[in-house]
């Protein structure tokens, strides 16, 4: 930690810091330039990080040198983390594919598209029972009927099933029929949902908040992991900017970014990281090419009756394209899919 | 509701179109241009809004008429709204200002400043029992004990209290003790604990999220709204931006255009919205003259020793001082303050 | 400067870094913590800020203690500048408001606007010659024969001319006429340009980038002053953010935060800042309460036929209000406007 | 063109519009919903879309169904447009890549360089004569002496030449000794350097500004069609963000945003685009995997003693790398490199 001072401050003002940071069992070490006197803090920064010291006269700022994260970081744990779910492998060099609708509508079509997937080589399907909607007056999701039509499609077609929970209060319920516990962009600070789901014996798919930071995002997770629960995946799904032609803009330098400075798995949903179908494809692929662990993506058998989301689904047969183009990048990369 | 066509649609998308919404028991209005035929589609909305036609063959784009919020709007109520809370009053010409500090962490600290605020002139008063942190390791709040802080020092300073509630498990439990429910930027799509507390008959002070818009704001105050709640006091707190010498960026002008479209009153967060204490007072001060409905800002008596946003809390006097001010520019814009 | 060295980094590493930062004349200051190794570099920042140090081996980030520009800086003018333009101030406890139309059409037009802004008390007269326009199809001002009527307009009105510049072969063109020169939003970075108007005797407006941090408007202004033009005023603009219901979004605590590390003018355009006629009002009168040096605002005699801008002027009527308006606040604060 | 009144409107108002209308030669067709009614106009849309329309007594907004550029869209030209420079290839199947060093500092440095990138298979040969540089006090480019020597070396290797032109005046110089002229981020809405280099008969390579969207950038490249100059290739270079990890955030969904709707070819620069080294090759390989026509990257043969930009220049080894991984990306997917 760095606490640079105000030109000008004073003597007093810099024994009074001093004997704070003192206080809080740390050694500091100040260095007088010409311009400005700053105070290097060595020890362990998580205690100072939470004290206000930019409030104590004569503090200009305080910058930290230490990233805010333990458990999600690669110091932590120097080599990648592999999660494991059923016959899905997240991580290392595995690229892995979940797909499915938006939301679970009803038995035929989950079936339908659940067949279609499993055959073009998804490794886990995806579907909606709760879902987030702007609009208290859109359709809400089927609830348990959907997560038991969830369960049958698993077994049927040994696909792990993916599914969000927005509730602390459903997170036992959702925990007895997924596999995958999604997080939502919209949830990805809703600390008591993540230390309800950091309880649970489940693997959690944490989705990028669309205002958050990587940093943010791997504090998340932080969150999950400090409960004990250590198997995180990760997901980029596009951040909101001032871009008006797509519905957010995928912030693909994170897939690399994640993997410098952490070990667990970042997955890419360039479903609604664009929201547009004609763009699902091609940043799908990009997203391989730039090292992600796998994609989810919203795959519809009619997408123009679908109940949500149906402007940004693949249909079946250009989710079978689009699965050979991953196969073929992933190969020249090294990748195993 | 507007369908903009792709040029070079065939016969048969349109008719495929056109029937589609008369299904959906609307109207199609077509009107072939030069470059494009476009088709207008007269009824209801909301029928129609939920649809993916954008998914359809031929469709480019599809361009929403009217606001996806109803009870929230000025065509559903002309007249601005008030919210009353024991003698405080949010809407029309009042200026309310609550205060006190972000967590509460102490009975002595915690009546030193209700004291310091309410002799300013405060009509409220603030203080987070249950804290959203970024990091799992800082301060979370005392909980319920800082709820009965808080319920005792509204009962010695006749003073409404305003906390946070972040889980629906605790909606209840919050409900008890606090005079207004605040839903903090993080949850403000967090629709299930907009469902929850839009059932208690307590105000909701909810607050903008970091990457929404105002829509976004007034479609969460509609779920609010659309379980009976009527009582909604909204915050714009800063959105977050490329700039990086503030924590977050007032939008200003965000209380304009809520009033323009909206009879919900709204306020401002000048100490969220800027994290620095440097720049809350004239933060404030330009939310009054913007015709902001009031401001929540934090005091704290020792901001250095804050266990939260200490770097961002006004001291007694400076908010003293601020409110003199805040005084002056409400006389001279004809609020009652 | 502090460079944070990452974990496990060798001593010949070090070593290297070491004798780069001798190499360029500066003192490194090693700190040797549990986590990770800092170097203080001591002395003139500005030689080692252009190194790419990032570069090197072992080194994980720099990060700059001292702020990047210097005559712009309060440490390095104290007092508040105060630019003179004929009987306009602009800067300490002066509140002046720039008003006119957006693009000069026609002398009768110009003339009719000028003499209402006079009366209403406007301080200076601004209008564009030369227009930036994102379409090659717009009308793109009406050039010098709008320079001549601009400056029979000061002559009539005994009011200083406000015009922008956009090329650095007009700057000559444009010093003959006008009284401030204006470098607009989508030339912040055109540093040709800021050097060929920091050659001049002319005080410049220059307004703020719509993708640019406070730190780099101070840079563009450093520009200006390090040529020897030392008249320079600063103008918030608003930026683009995610937020669609403007056209762009007033950062409303630029002000305080210009004015915090510098010694330069700042005025506010609620015009472009907002793009909305119903928004300019409220965001004008919130820029004074924030301590603005004055706004710059679009007024036009007939809105609805002006050639450039018109859903986003005010009409001479209202602009009226508006002075009364913020000649109350301004009072109220102790501005003298 | 759709104009939407205001819940409310009179008569008088909407004769007045349709009246406004008919004047400028276009035929209104009005349709009354329940809630609403709205004007669709139609004809020659350019001719209305500058008309302040919402200006007028009861408009509440108005929709363009059109897009504002013609001779950048996919509507005006069906086929991809090549641009030819020497033995180069930028659009339609082909990937072309161009490389070089921030800027030219020196002949031996740039000779080194050129050999490398040559070697490696780089199309073209980049490299900064004059440079935009924040700081007043940064190395701004050898200027006249950078163009010799980029000419010599682009004899010596058969390289076409890539450098940036900034300013009016240079724009016959750079044109005499580049092949392409380059159009910075900083200037994109430069509208006067667009119209002159329009004017040459170099390729142009059009960098996308930071805060401009897709439709801004396609309105630059109309400012430089409509001179007559046909040849640009766009260059998606990294939009900002709030994300603070990286310089800037690379919209890689931009690619097949502008495949769809212009026929211009399109590169990504991930140097710019992210600012660090360690996430130049992930979105490198994310860029072609996307379907972009080429990459323009920086390459050092010792970044951390290069004058500009040290920190996200690949050395000559690294770049050779990337070289063999993006050959293999394009391969699988039909791409010729």
């Amino acid at each position: 930690m760095i606490i640079v001072l105000k030109p000008r401050t004073t003597a007093a003002q810099i024994d009074h810091i001093v004997a704070r940071v003192k206080e809080l069992g740390l050694k500091p070490h100040i260095s007088r330039g010409e311009h400005r006197t700053i105070i290097g803090v060595i020890g362990e920064e998580e205690k100072i990080r939470v004290q206000p010291l930019e409030a104590m006269p004569g503090v200009e700022k305080v910058m930290p040198v230490l990233a805010p994260y333990k458990l999600a970081s690669r110091e932590f744990r120097r080599e990648d983390s592999i999660v494991r779910v059923r016959k899905a492998r997240f991580g290392g060099k595995y690229v892995s594919v979940i797909a499915g609708p938006c939301a679970v509508e009803g038995e035929e079509m989950l079936f339908r598209i659940a067949r279609a997937v499993k055959a073009a080589g998804a490794a886990a399907l995806r579907g909606g029972a709760f879902k987030p909607r702007t609009s208290p007056y859109s359709f809400q999701g089927l609830g348990e009927q959907a997560l038991r039509l969830l369960r049958q499609c698993s077994e049927e077609f040994d696909l792990p099933i993916v599914t969000e929970v927005m509730d602390t209060r459903d997170v036992g319920l959702v925990a007895e029929y997924a596999d995958i516990l999604q997080i939502g962009a919209r949830n990805m600070q809703n600390f008591n949902l993540l230390t309800e789901v950091g309880k649970t014996q489940r693997p959690v798919l944490l989705k990028r908040g669309m205002s958050c930071t990587v940093k943010d995002l791997l504090m998340s997770a932080e969150y999950v992991l400090s409960q004990g629960n250590h198997e995180v995946i990760l997901c980029e799904r596009g951040i909101r900017t001032f871009e008006e032609g797509t519905r957010n803009t995928v912030d693909i330098s994170a897939v690399p970014a994640v993997q410098g400075v952490s070990h667990l798995p970042i997955i890419v949903d360039p479903s609604h990281g664009t929201g547009r179908r004609d763009l699902v494809a091609p940043v799908a692929r990009a997203a391989v090419a730039a090292g992600a662990n796998g994609i989810i993506v919203e795959v519809h058998s009619c997408p123009e009756k679908a109940l949500c989301d149906g402007a940004q689904s693949l249909t079946c047969e250009s989710f079978r394209t689009l699965m050979t183009d991953l196969r073929r990048i992933a190969k020249a990369l090294g990748g195993v899919m």
